[in-house]
């Protein structure tokens, strides 16, 4: 078999990550490592040519595409660099800065006929499969309610994901990844962006947000995240009419579909001796009245993204459709922008009509 | 010891509440009960006498003070008439439908000179005590994200509560304590008020809302609740940058305030193998890092309103401060009507600028 030469730009914890998974694909041979600090090159698998300068690992001609995981600031000019050069490429989430950036590089891609995609692998994770599926069979009646929350207890940020100026904070570095699932899940027009953000820990990058998409069919998606939250919340929570799904943690292993019976249709005649005091609304039993059901089946591994990198070797090998697109990738940045323009203003931002105008 | 003598009018659920706790208060006696339902009537104590009237009730002229537990609809009319007949006044809450209703009712208040406020009961319950407690003492350092959340798996609503023309839906209900509770916890300016509100399982009244309310020191509260959502949420999350606190349940017998030692200043250097693919920020293993503090300790005893009541007594007696202030009343019914203009928008109103000006 023909094997695939990738080139890897940023040779640090997403670098390696990359030789580490996409490398390790029957159909994909990693000829070219780049890093600028020669103590993370020196890591480099001893099968791969060593560059200090993308630049010189564009020259490579082995390199059929290429990976992109350098600091959020430098992925615009590289990823120009690299389609002229000819190469596919991967860029590293966030792909770009903002939308004026990404327009450049993909104007660069289609200029040269190159694959554009983003490692958006995050569509493959178990939790938000399972969410996927379950909403698809319509196993929780009519949806009114999702949220989509990452609760974290390490508090400050890692690298240069802690300053502003390589592009670092939350939003960037993971609301890219929950807002692509989101809009992944709910393919429908979104009217307004409602958003918090803060530094709770951090000096000067966010650590904390939460944006309120409201999409054209009046359901209102929540994605929250926080680096210094130390009560556990479940990482998904979607209510329907017919019952609600809880997804405890990424890994999934945790979780159910809660359903309850007769008491959807009407409360009981009686009741009494309450815990909440004067409520018939919120007694606190409901474990009288709810039962689970398992979550649905997801047969891929946990922590298996090969299905990303297949689809990415059938792009170019012309078999497949990509499913990142670059569409997507554009529409996930403009709500990042939306959404820090909702924060700073500190009021909802009107969306798709006015950036589709 | 003279007791102040009492007039229960509506004998529904609340009514035989009110004559339960108010009417078990030493300084209390409850002298008069109307309802116009003579079922309802027929469970009166035989020590009051029963009317079907509530004006004949207002012409008993032992009564000092009327508590007021009709539907929403029938308050303003009703409460009129009651200051009118120069008779202290508790309103079951919520006070009105609207903030004209209510300017009317306090008009008549002022004119007739008699006390005038709304059994915003749950400003004492445990579970807020605590927050406030907690706040006070400033145990989470800067407070960054404040959730109060009801979540119910009963669905339907209950009696009257189910119909829109009788001022029915859960915001009524008990949105106007959840808000109350924020204001009181949160004496600062709010900005912006954003709301999404949804008739979930109910036909015509909402249950299901999320308010955010925009405070000046750029604090965002948010206040959920449903009636169908049947995974577990926490009652109260308050995350600040020394410690996040978790009341689980009304009753607040479950929580702790969580505490995460060193892992608040740095990530450790080397992470491996965590459970959620490529990331450091997201590893599950809270436990190794969080430990836990008691929650602040409440001597009052659970759903013991008594402190409500000799609120009043005090008050009426010449005593004491009115704690529930009819201006926080107003400011609470102002809220919700910026939450349902929110909800029927679907983008965030500003607030006191506006409605102050």
């Amino acid at each position: 078999m023909k094997k695939l030469k990738l080139g890897i730009i940023g040779y640090g914890f997403m670098g390696q990550w990359h030789n580490n998974h996409a490398g390790t694909l029957e159909e994909v041979e990693v000829v070219a490592i780049c890093d600028t600090d020669p103590a993370q090159l020196n890591k480099a698998p001893d099968t791969a040519s060593r560059y200090s300068d993308h630049k010189e690992l564009l020259k490579d001609e082995r390199v059929e595409w290429v990976v992109i995981c350098v600091p959020n600031h430098l992925h615009c000019q590289i990823a120009i660099d690299a389609a002229n050069a000819k190469k596919h490429l991967i860029v590293e989430k966030p792909c770009a800065l903002n939308v004026e950036e990404f327009d450049r590089m993909y104007a660069a891609a289609k200029e040269n006929g190159v694959m554009f995609t983003v490692d958006q692998n995050r569509r493959w994770d178990r939790d938000y499969s399972m969410v996927k599926k379950a909403w698809e069979e319509k196993r929780l009646g009519n949806i009114f309610m999702v949220k989509s929350s990452l609760y974290g207890v390490f508090g400050k940020m890692h690298d240069w994901h802690e300053y502003k100026e390589y592009g670092g904070g939350m939003l960037y570095d993971w609301g890219v990844h929950l807002i692509d699932q989101m809009l992944d899940l709910i393919p429908e027009k979104i009217l307004q962006v409602c958003a918090d953000m803060k530094c709770a820990v951090n000096k000067e990058v966010d650590d904390y947000f939460r944006i309120l998409l409201y999409f054209e069919s009046g359901l209102t998606a929540e994605i929250e995240l926080g680096t210094f939250l130390l009560g556990k919340m479940p990482r998904f929570y979607v209510a329907g009419d017919q019952g609600t799904m809880v997804v405890e943690e990424i890994k999934a292993e945790n979780g159910a579909i809660y359903r309850a019976g007769e008491f959807r249709e009407a409360l009981p005649e009686t009741v009494k001796n309450l815990d909440a005091g004067p409520t018939r609304t919120f007694s606190t039993k409901a474990e009288d009245v709810v039962y689970t059901e398992e979550l649905p089946v997801i047969q891929r591994r946990h922590n298996d993204w090969n299905d990303y990198f297949r689809n990415i070797v059938g792009v170019i090998n012309g078999k497949e459709e990509l499913i990142v697109k670059p569409e997507q990738v554009r529409r996930v940045l403009q709500v990042m922008e939306a959404a820090r323009e909702s924060a700073a203003i500190r009021r909802s931002v009107s969306f798709e009509q006015r950036r589709n105008s």
